[in-house]
């Protein structure tokens, strides 16, 4: 049976993005009607930044910042299971052994962070190295990885296909991009790299992107190729 | 070692009614060094009330609106817990059964929700009565109980003392108006009756008002006596 | 797949009731055998109250006497999952969390009660509300509701169908009545209501009931009726 | 602070046995307030061979009667813990590495069986192996340990002292007398030898005979010896 | 579905042993394929006894010995079940509750020791008892049972087909005998005898025994066998 | 109270190591004499390696090979748990909600890895930042940070103090060289830098090294300092 994993941004869930839901909803259960085993990570999206300025207030410290943004994307997560129905890991599985416990018993695994300092991507690409996936679908609020950032050059081209290397110098060029930390960080980069991963960019506001990256259609977003 | 268990409204946790938090954190630290023992339970608010809308979109039934209540109470709590400090129980409680571990460890407890069905009230008294509290402080958006509906009836007068009987009638008086869940639900109030809880009705947008129900200050707030 | 809640009294485990234990074994196995998805919580019973007794002597609290006799349903579901075979939750589930993990993985639910404060109905009512059960049966040791105590009105007729209000009815006017408690407490009418769920009220020491109503057949026990 | 491993045998908690329950928890309390640390291993008595027996008439196998039998010892230990207040572990662990946690937290062990077969007192050894405790009290409802069984020979002389060699012999000779297994199993045997525990027999129904026991008040009952 | 329980020594995990282990995880999934249930208890071979001199040389208790060596047989299980692949228990059972939960959702159990005091023979035997195993094969080292000591007897003969109270026997005579504690514990002993188990002993280090043994094919090894 | 973490390459774990274990827990327990609160986290070491050499030649992926790493860091933690006695953290914490829990009750941490895709720097440099740990001592087998591989340059110079930039300058010049890894991965890094934790950078081979880097003595090995 194959394999996908779905990493979605947290902005689904919140007052601006929220129309989309039952969409993604949707492709999430064809692609289960598809026969395919699927394990599906989620942001924390604006609510998390919401929890995080409060937690700012009141002198919390940048560890404890992230743990409140991790039990957002579990909230987020706990609704995404919900939705897709008794197949879907619940209660949300708040470590790796209880991510691996779900895996095996043939559930669909809906997760969110896991630890400090390691975004919600770390955790896609760990499942995806452990299951084997077949691809690894990064749904963002953008089209796909551009040669340069396209809020600042209207000029910036989207990248259909990119190797690892294309894909670490255009990480390495914007770090000081807010918004850059949500396509991949270092320890996610370190694991596609290091398995040879497939991935495919694609943003989740665009019907239809989710279900196609699932099924390996190529013309949506960008992909990392392998030689 | 006097016990208190103060139930506090999720109002403090939204946009509007945040500026009081910190407060609220300074109440509950003075508690602390004064001396208490302390469980704070902690409702869902407007956050709750989004998640759950979100909920209905998809088509979720009442059970898991419930749920997904309760995992925002829960968030609530690990803010609360986090502002409170390590005596506190992190990660959030999700069960009787770890309440009763964290208690028995000597900890803070921060709680949410534990039940479909169940308000954050029932769960408060529960523990009230598990650890022979001196006081179960409710502190919600109102000053305290009044004889008559207070935002319809101008005339509503607060009533500084009651009997369980008071509550009984002015609780089955008033099962339409919403708001009115938040006082005490009939689990709540069963255990209440049984036990003999003394309880506390407070506005926790008053500064002040729960440290002086945890110090057993009668001049504020509603007071449930027993004869 | 359709999927049935039943709650049994704990008497059939009590030395009294027991030889009526493997008919209602079987009973449910069948419905097993024939497709049904079953949750069965069951009451403490005897046992229950032989414990609580003691605690009394030990001068343990009201939530503590609750605790106990909660450990005993739980002791009693385990006999009765045992009973079921490997389809069933062993170790019984403890929180609401660990009963909606046995659900998601397809196992037969059995569970005793969660909470201090809460009926073993509530737990069942909840679990019927969050499965979408066609139908919760409540198998106690009388053939259904009664428009009037049976035990001092030798002219009580029994109630074939009845309405939610009829029922709220009759449990307001039954409080004082020992063994009413058994039928449904607040937390439980409040979450059929809320629900409409779908209710039969039978008698556990009459073979063959408990089939009959998981299978949906009115005309054995109590029905509450929705129009 | 030294350290003491209590097993007591659950016929204190069975109807003819129970008028003594209360004067086994003030003796443990009283223990307790001398500075020892305890843990405390409660057996399952007539309870737990009610249940077997109803576990036979169901047909189910010696593994799943052990089973039930050691949910009845944790029934015990939880009434046990519930009667000696918050220092103790509750809930009741159920497996050794609970144990272990509750024992690193500073708590008061109370547990009861662990797995099919092995008795209660082999728990007890392992339990007093690993704390280094000064004395493993074995209560059961004997004053110690006989040079013949006490029930036949009315000659039977009780040993105050007794050396591993005689244990070992004792135990070899009376395998067939029910009862007897309360006094020591191989594994228990084993772990007593390998790290040459000092052990206690007494009489859980002689008023004093447990705290006495804890002190090292060698007058009271049977006490193994190393040269 | 026939199930059944294999017992495989931990030196197959060692430097020395490893180039078997292979093999022994291809005749496992061959029997899975075949349609049986396994359970599989591993030991901890050379490795443990590596952490436990370790331990010895900081001083530490018998009990916490015995614990390394446990977590040891769980890391060795680990890395078999993660080779049979997601049928199997991964992370892996640290108590008879999960065991038994893993079981009950049908998944491949595979697990090492659970308690100080007992061996992974004991584990073995209690599952095997549980789950009503067809077999309950112990794969050692050696060819099966002997009636002397084959590393010391030339003469020694091995017996195809032994009683229970052969190896009663057997197992007396030869306590001091470093490798027999293998063959089968005091524990293992009493639950072979009293649900007469049916019991195999192969060499593991034979290929095709393990498949072999589990097919019932008595050709092979020592046979326990019951009038 | 003042918080230091502390963490210990794998190779004191090892035959060739080992000697040197006993001193490390000898400065631990003398810091832990000295008030501080200490949270501790272990490498694998060559056992780990042994056992990944085992699961490639089972043709494991990446993700199970550091997931059997991690298991054999949890085993040396183990060890070292127990060597520190009962203010330890047992059985070793698996997730980063154990480790708060174990940690908020007072404990000694003691760990090892947590995720696949993650070094046991990461989980060192999390904790210290939760904790507000006053310094995070990275123990390995070098004595501190060097300008360039000082096993390839023999005039390596040893940086007594380093910024964050000469850190990361020498990390990204290192990538290739086996052993770099174990001082810090990109996430430590990240964390490091944005919450400007303070580091020390010793040889666990030279006596006295751990115990001066958690008193705060700048003139053992590499320290990391903020202007």
């Amino acid at each position: 049976m194959k394999a996908a994993v779905v990493k979605i941004t947290g902005k689904v869930f919140s007052p601006e993005g929220r129309d989309r839901l039952p969409g993604v909803v949707s492709e999430l259960k064809q692609a289960l009607d598809e026969g395919y085993r699927l394990a599906i990570v989620v942001g924390g999206g604006p609510i998390a930044r919401q929890y995080q300025d409060l937690g700012r207030r009141l002198r919390l410290n940048n560890a404890v910042l992230d743990i409140l943004g991790i039990e957002v994307t579990r909230l987020n997560a706990a609704l995404m299971a919900s939705a897709l129905g008794w197949e879907a890991s619940l209660p949300v599985p708040r470590s790796f052994d209880e991510i691996v416990r779900w895996w095996a018993r043939g559930s669909v695994v809906v997760t969110g962070g896991l630890q400090p300092g390691q975004s919600t991507n770390a955790v896609a690409a760990e499942i995806a190295e452990l299951v084997g996936a077949e691809v690894l679908v990064n749904a963002t609020n953008v089209d796909g990885v551009y040669d340069s950032d396209p809020t600042k050059n209207p000029n910036a081209r989207l990248l259909k296909r990119l190797t690892i290397s294309d894909l670490e110098r255009i990480l390495a060029e914007a770090p000081a991009v807010p918004g850059r930390y949500d396509l991949m960080d270092p320890v996610a980069l370190r694991i596609v790299r290091r398995s040879r991963l497939r991935v495919a960019f694609v943003n989740v506001f665009r019907p239809g992107s989710i279900i196609a990256a699932i099924r390996g259609d190529t013309s949506v977003g960008s992909w990392l190729v392998w030689e």
